[in-house]
């Protein structure tokens, strides 16, 4: 939320993307993309961040191409925020100007420290927005990941 | 417009989908996702409407599973207005409510007539939203247009 | 069935490939692959026909491996019938012995006969083995069929 | 095969899903669908069990869409058997009722553990059923699991 | 091949796509990507053309990644020859310089054309370079248009 | 470089496939089949080889119709040379001669030891044939591979 209420701040607009939009369902995950808009279009009303755009996008997982996928999905933009490496390196082979997000607390706000601890049953609320929190109750979030965190999947191949 | 006016009035939120998301340059879909979803973004605020959702939704092209495809990429939803028979009978038969859009001028307001009229270099700019011109005016829409219908493709199977 | 009985009879077993498994709620494949599955595997037990595999088989619109495709979904075979000249031509570059179909009334008994006589209300009954339907009884497909002939899809590309 | 026995003798129909259909020749799927199907036909036959549809079901490779995959591919069901958590909670997410399959050694009656058997040259006949030996001779089934168990594939992402 | 000759000795090296490449056995396209291949590579041989790459490029069947499909796929360029409009509009957007293949007959010197005058036993050899016409001849083209052409397909959708 | 001398003298032509064509900006693939198609091509110009034909691959992700997908992308060949097990095992079962290629020292000439060198900052460039190396350097080959391989991806699948 820091990150974007930053560059909202400071630009005309912000588009903030869904990636791996097709998944749900697994330990990385959990939660399907119209799940994840509705928290993050809560949490914006919520800090009164009006000129966001929120826009699911599926991976086509071929790399060479997804630059081009992304733009055809979203408004146009011309400056991309991110921390990995991967996402940089594509943008910037396509000409963007990339930027940091700035910093912030990696290691604990991140989803993988929150699944853990909804898994170890540990606090996680004080994580992450509380309009958030608010949707992961409603759709009875905690349940699906205490069940698919605590199981290998067979049977189908991701 | 005036359907989304009507429906957002009525409802605690309205979500837009975007169909069909992957396509573009054709000549039915001749914008992308993100051009279509400017056009509609700048309209909602134009007419004050901010309970509105905008999901571009890709087609899987097998009816039986998209249903599934467009819950998966929406907020929850219970009711489905469309005037499109196959929308109407997938829905249906999933068990959710349908509805009729609210009627209006369909041969006129329709994406074919826009786009013939801007192939036939008609008047066009009165049967779409300013924002939707505004927006078309400035990703050269029109050319694209009158490029792409001037000519059958041939080389690529869509 | 008159094509099957006879196939059945003559051989220690047969595969019965239901065929772009992957779409329904078409005009020209308006049951879903499990559905057809349904009606197929009631009427051979009808008939007492035992030795019959039925595999429904998702296209993968691409003709050069559609005979590997095939090959994967099925237990082994030697001898392909069919009366479509794709088919036949496909499998014949791959070296498969291929036999015409036994001859029998194709203009009328043909799913396009029959899913016309559903709309125009005619009697269509008598066209396809008893079990047949029942099934089309059973899960509604007249109002199906009625419902998706009566309009030109748009919104999807199939 | 008890667990099948079982359901079977209590229901009106069973339904078996050979799921990750389009995979094989991987250490994980050594067979291919129609090999499976072939192996599962032939049991069923010698166990004189005839209310099983065995129903080859391709991956989509997105969960949230998988029940209605499996809804389109087979005939009605009401009940799932799986002891597969990721598989037990999208089919409750659904609105099944979900039901464990009884109990069995399931460290011994595993398919990696009679991979490893095979790949090990000890005995695994023993814990198949004799029809699924049968085709696994007819296929050289033993020969292709130790050349792919001997290698890490390389070339090829699955 | 004007057209290529020319392009080869104005350019470094001229690299020639072959389209749709996962196609094959249809009217459009009866030839298979590698079987393409070979007509143009013993051509461009014949004609001791050495500075072409030869590329097959499968479609996406989105447009708007194609561009970058083709970058993908193909060494570095930076002029288009096309006479196809979308071809031709794609990358322009995407900001390359495109150029009009020089004029020919188009009328005759089409595939549509050729293929016709296969169906009709029509003389067509003189409207394809001489190896063309011998690899048609090794893989027994002539009877694969034929009998494709000669009936509409059904079974599968492409 | 020693593998195709050696197979391009004793044939008529040799045909080297880029497999996973579709991939690229990987750890494994970091270059796209562009990329690797001009290394290769420039390579067999400098060495005077010119019966081979270079043809990008995608893969299918389904190994039952590998074969058929290869077949379908290449001229017609008779001996497959490869030292990987799955591909020797599936194209054994579809009928081909498989041969080894001929020894040579793995552990030094593999794509893994050249990419860690050159993350290493290492020597790498005695182990890549000239023209290799140069097209590395044209297209900024270290500077990419030194980015992917210092983070592990995220949010993209592959």
């Amino acid at each position: 939320m820091e990150v974007i209420r930053k560059v909202a701040s400071e630009s005309d607009h912000v588009t903030i993307g869904i990636g791996s939009a097709q998944y749900s369902h697994t330990k990385d995950n959990p939660f399907t993309a119209g799940e994840r808009y509705l928290m993050i279009a809560r949490t914006l009303k919520d800090e009164g961040i009006d000129n966001a755009f929120i826009i699911p996008i599926e991976d086509l997982n071929r790399y060479s191409v997804w630059v081009s996928q992304v733009e055809t999905m979203c408004p146009p933009f011309s400056i991309v925020y991110s921390n990995n490496q991967y996402t940089r390196r594509l943008f910037y082979e396509a000409g963007y100007e990339i930027r940091n997000s700035p910093l912030y607390n990696r290691a604990e706000f991140s989803g993988t420290e929150v699944r853990q601890r909804i898994l170890d049953e540990d606090d996680w609320r004080y994580l992450v927005p509380e309009k958030v929190a608010e949707v992961i109750d409603q759709i009875d979030g905690v349940s699906r990941i205490r069940e698919l965190m605590g199981e290998s999947p067979d049977g189908m191949q991701l």
